[in-house]
């Protein structure tokens, strides 16, 4: 499709210029989008619109312009192809390059708009084998053809849905000041609904899910298959790990809430049991870790990416010290996903957010305001739960266990 | 009981002198208690003891300090009784006033330790008729016999249960880092508990209880008869109303979370309601009101006090719009109180925390840390919660069922 | 002025339906307002617009609508007047009330558009003499003639200045990540011309304006003659007052940082300090109070109101503990304010926002974003800065030092 | 230096034992220290006392404990030298390893106690050539011999000065309720005197200084020569090189706080801008780069530390992307260290402070409470300040401008 902007100025309306160039456009078949409308209120007024035109290819639209002009309308812009420039060096844009939104995004290649694959926040476009691909910036290589911040790009954000949905409600602010069970029944149904249309959901947690008792929640949550992947970090799978052994979040006792004598030595023990049997995979074949959020994972097959952070202590064998190597992981184990679910966990949050297109749902619960506003901002169908994850996830299993319950009735 | 602090120095160990003052008090059937000791640790350097004497009376405290004094030791102090002055006029103290903690308080009246009474943080002490009663300054009477700063004043704090218990946890820095199901079980065991010893549990309320959801289990909490008064404000009693009246918060559905157009009337919607039959109560005789919060404290006798602030619409009928009328009403409602149930209100958190001693329990759950910092600073049974009421408060009624099941069990 | 909906459907473009509604209007110095507009993308969609017909009385929208409706256009709806109903009792509304905005508000009264006096949000208006006013709920009386939700109201909220200016920010998200002395050079230029051209600065202060060291820079601003009014409650004033006398807030040396020993007795010395004198006003002239906030005040003779609350000790005489006198002494000294400066008090900050048309600009500073994010939600010209008052107001206090000083060179 | 603990039960004062005890070890010129000291209330009571015995050496202990037991002392436990394992593994402990807090900690080697090198929190000390040395988990070598966690351990956390001084204050709890001016004057005092003492102070920043429009404060404070390492991640220094290159952070005027249309772009424009030219050096050879942070810093041969995150964009050449290498890198330049200045990011902080000892001195600067708590939980000499850095900074090289001007005059 080829398309450009046209201009009408003066008495249009009751000169009758504005309803002959409709007339026309319908009689040849083209198609239009009015950009800019404004009417004359008095007689003496001039009116002005400003109209996208719109033909089947090239040839199509010169007949349309050809068409209109004779009415009276003037061409303003013809909406030109993409603009490509070669890298000028391994992980060096040319100047002018553009730089990407989350939403989906159309390149205008050969009068044809085609859509760039993986797109990402704050990256770069490059066409290989004539399909534009989002690429981080590091990943460009000499000679790359980036997409120029100049003209045949086109971004369509996600419309809001007409009808109701837990995720409509990104508007509002983001407070304290929302119907916890309400939110908590309302996301239990969308995921029991897209576990059974086999939607991929992605978890993205924290530490604190363990501090805040809630590992038993997230361990039942991947048993019962609502879990495709696992993001988190070393931290939280020593805490999960320090739990399951000794009962203990940094020598806390979780259910006693008692802080045993140099009980923090708990954590770096975790640690060095897996160390000592070489993995996580193989401390549950010894049959040494036998539940935990980590143990599911093992034992459901669940992938899951620890990212290296510059506070772990350690760190556990599986840990990806190298943090682009981690976002890469992340970012393979985040195709496909539906709905990304992140618990209480900032930097991770995020990180995954500025990995994710807008189309992605995205639910974050978090005890800190802040951290859940950062996120919704990011997005058209982001949730924000400000809510303390110790006491949101195990309703939210009792919930998803309550809607499986009543949906397997007859 | 009579006391006297005697100071002993110089080579009191090797020189034999501290050995024979403990003698001659054990021989004179007086007792003692160690204040300060410090031992030099060569055998050049002087030691140092300071040691408080206790008569049974004043006659036979003289007689041991004269005693000691042969051995050696010098007088330091004798504690004396305390010192009054009248208030020079209404509601005006003398320079040198006490200043009161929350911590009991025992008063030297003619030799004897006499505790006051309704203590409090910040207050006065004024001694009537031989009692000494903890005072706000303001209802001071010109010639008040005021308590000085000077002496014969014993503040005990309570001590540190050995035994752990839920309330032992204020020492630990207020987190969320906390396992907020464990603190739910510990709660409800001990809520439990007091119910059954016929404890009074005081609940002091914000709106934030409705907005998040958790007004059907505070109404619950009530119905259940864990609550013995409801202390909060206007906010807290329109949005319940509302919510009952219309299933809305400020004019958002509760379980849809729609925003109705216009919806925030609702709110003075409910206001008028209530002005229109003249109270709560008869909101709830007319068959108007049929639930929520308000509609169990009616139901079922439990007293409310809403205090009047600065924000306030409306406000309904019952609302004290005199704050020091309110804080009296308050402190009516507080008087035997064993625990107070603090959920979402920094204000009202805060006044009722200045009106307890530091022997009544306080729990206080706010999704704020702040918040919940600063009640728990003032408390040595001071459990800070930092979570989200509307999660948390449907965990706790739902394990107090639990354990209420369990225990009608044979 | 009188008006009408009319609605066009069909082939209203090529079948020149449209054009000619237009012309007709042009012709009889009619006027109008396109409210919709729909155009057909292709020949057979139908396209659809809704206009709104304004003539200069009845008589002649009736010609207008005559014309038109000949021409194909069907009258939707006709603006009707206001309806009113009396209040059925003192404080108590006819059910179907109209509840206000803070926008600019007008009521259509016998044809005419009339403005409503004092508005504020979540009021009513009563028609008193021909005047709609605005009017808390409590202060209706029975018979007061009540705006119903039905008609004849017409809000205008105030546009953003296309200019770019200080105040135009409030769509960015609060947060703290804007440039904190940025803020305060465009704050102080704003002050500067405001006092400048003798507009009214109201300041609305918390008790954290001491504790954080600000009270001299507060003091300095009301000296410097930029407080029209103080708004703010007893804490402010007895610790400023016990800064003033003892150079300590809560007994902690404000400059030293040292905790005296039972210094918390210096806040109720304070408050006994002013009782003893009868108000701060002679403790003032009996030079005891030489400087700080509330001498500033008496001094420069800038109105204060101390609204009291259910946290308060003491209080101080002039603290009116009625909250409802309290809010009607407060909307006092709010008239005539082009701009209120809102400084670490969430409570008295909402309770004052709550007053304020949306004409009225607000600059709320806080170091916790929920308080500056609950403000800046509810007027046009809100900025919020998430900061530390006792670093920001020296800051603004030495840039209008300076920004005077500029100005005074030739 | 050698040592045994005794006890002494019974009548023990009057029966004379405790002095006798006491004389002896004076006459033996051998040293004590009370352990543990309960007198007996009543004739009756027996008394207690636990006493560490010290000798020069294990012969003179020996005679001192002989000559002790005559009197009737029991020897309670000797200490005992350390116990040491060989590492199975590389990486991987012995199951009974002592876990490191961040105090000056001494082992004791062959009956010497040996102070331990490089402590840091929650690590381990391995024996090496009679030296232990402090080191993370991950760099024990197979074989390397382990402290246990048995004996022969000593931590002696830093007493707290007598005197007055800014880093007292850790007491206190953390809130906004401090008077920041106060605070920034006692903290400049304290970093001239620093300086001139060529003390060195290592500052870690977050890239909300430059959000917060700190950044020519920090740059100022490089010029100055107060810094002596900056340790960061790649966000600030690209909002640092945005805002010298742009004027912008993140595409907003810093100055104007206009939004750029796509001025997002800005911030992968700088990090491009560095790729291009290899390095920030060769950025500020080239005259490219003319201000800012990182501008300050490599003019003024100041090291800095870029620590990767999992969150990066780009990142800048000299990330370091490996979080352990960066570690590494950041513990290097904390040697030595005697003031770190950590400025608005949690993440870096909490890493720093787990790699400092606690006889370092740390004030953290940052807006969200919870950050400061858990920085200031772990040291001695912590100093929270719950501010906006963005007034802050600016304020504190205000004030050292002041100090050094005033120490300048005659």
């Amino acid at each position: 499709m080829s398309e450009a902007e046209v201009e009408l100025r003066g008495h249009i309306i009751d000169s009758l210029i504005l309803p002959r160039v409709f007339a026309a456009i319908y009689d040849l078949d083209g198609e239009f989008e009015i950009l800019d409308f404004r009417i004359g209120r008095t007689k003496s007024e001039h009116s002005y619109a400003r109209i996208l035109i719109k033909g089947r290819d090239e040839r199509h639209l010169r007949v349309l312009l050809k068409e209109i002009q004779k009415i009276g309308a003037s061409i303003v812009k013809e909406v030109e192809g993409v603009k490509l420039m070669p890298a000028p060096a391994d992980g060096v844009l040319p100047d002018n390059f553009y730089s990407t939104t989350n939403h989906p995004t159309y390149i205008l290649l050969d009068g044809k708009w085609v859509k760039c694959e993986n797109i990402e926040m704050d990256k770069v476009i490059v066409v290989r084998n004539g399909v534009p691909v989002c690429t981080p910036m590091r990943k460009v290589k000499k000679g790359d053809l980036v997409v120029l911040n100049e003209s045949g790009i086109k971004v369509v954000p996600p419309e809001r849905s007409r009808k109701r949905e837990v995720f409509g409600f990104m508007e509002s602010d983001v407070s304290p000041e929302k119907p916890t069970m309400s939110l908590v029944k309302m996301l239990a149904n969308e995921m029991y609904l897209m576990k059974a249309r086999g939607e991929k959901i992605v978890v993205v947690a924290g530490p604190a899910v363990v501090h805040s008792g809630a590992s038993e929640a997230l361990a039942k949550l991947i048993k019962m298959g609502y879990v495709s992947a696992l993001l988190s970090g070393n931290a939280l799978a020593v805490h999960d790990i320090e739990s399951s052994l000794y009962g203990t979040s940094l020598g806390m006792n979780l259910e006693t809430l008692e802080n045993y004598e140099g009980g923090h030595r708990h954590h770096l023990m975790a640690i060095n049991e897996v160390r000592k049997y070489g993995s996580i995979k193989r401390l549950v074949e010894a049959g040494v870790l036998r539940k935990g959020i980590m143990y599911e994972c093992i034992v459901n097959q669940v992938p899951f990416v620890l990212a290296g952070s510059i506070r772990d202590d350690g760190p556990l064998p599986e840990v990806i010290t190298d943090v682009l190597e981690a976002q890469d992981a992340m970012r393979e184990h985040l195709k496909e996903a539906k709905l990304v679910l992140m618990l209480a966990t900032m930097l991770h949050s995020i990180a995954v957010g500025n990995m994710l297109p807008s189309t992605v749902k995205i639910v974050c619960v978090d005890i800190n305001p802040s951290a859940v506003t950062k996120l919704t901002d990011r997005g058209t169908y982001a949730l924000g739960v400000v809510s303390d994850v110790g006491a949101f996830l195990p309703q939210l299993v009792q919930e998803l266990e309550n809607v499986e319950r009543s949906s397997r009735k007859p």
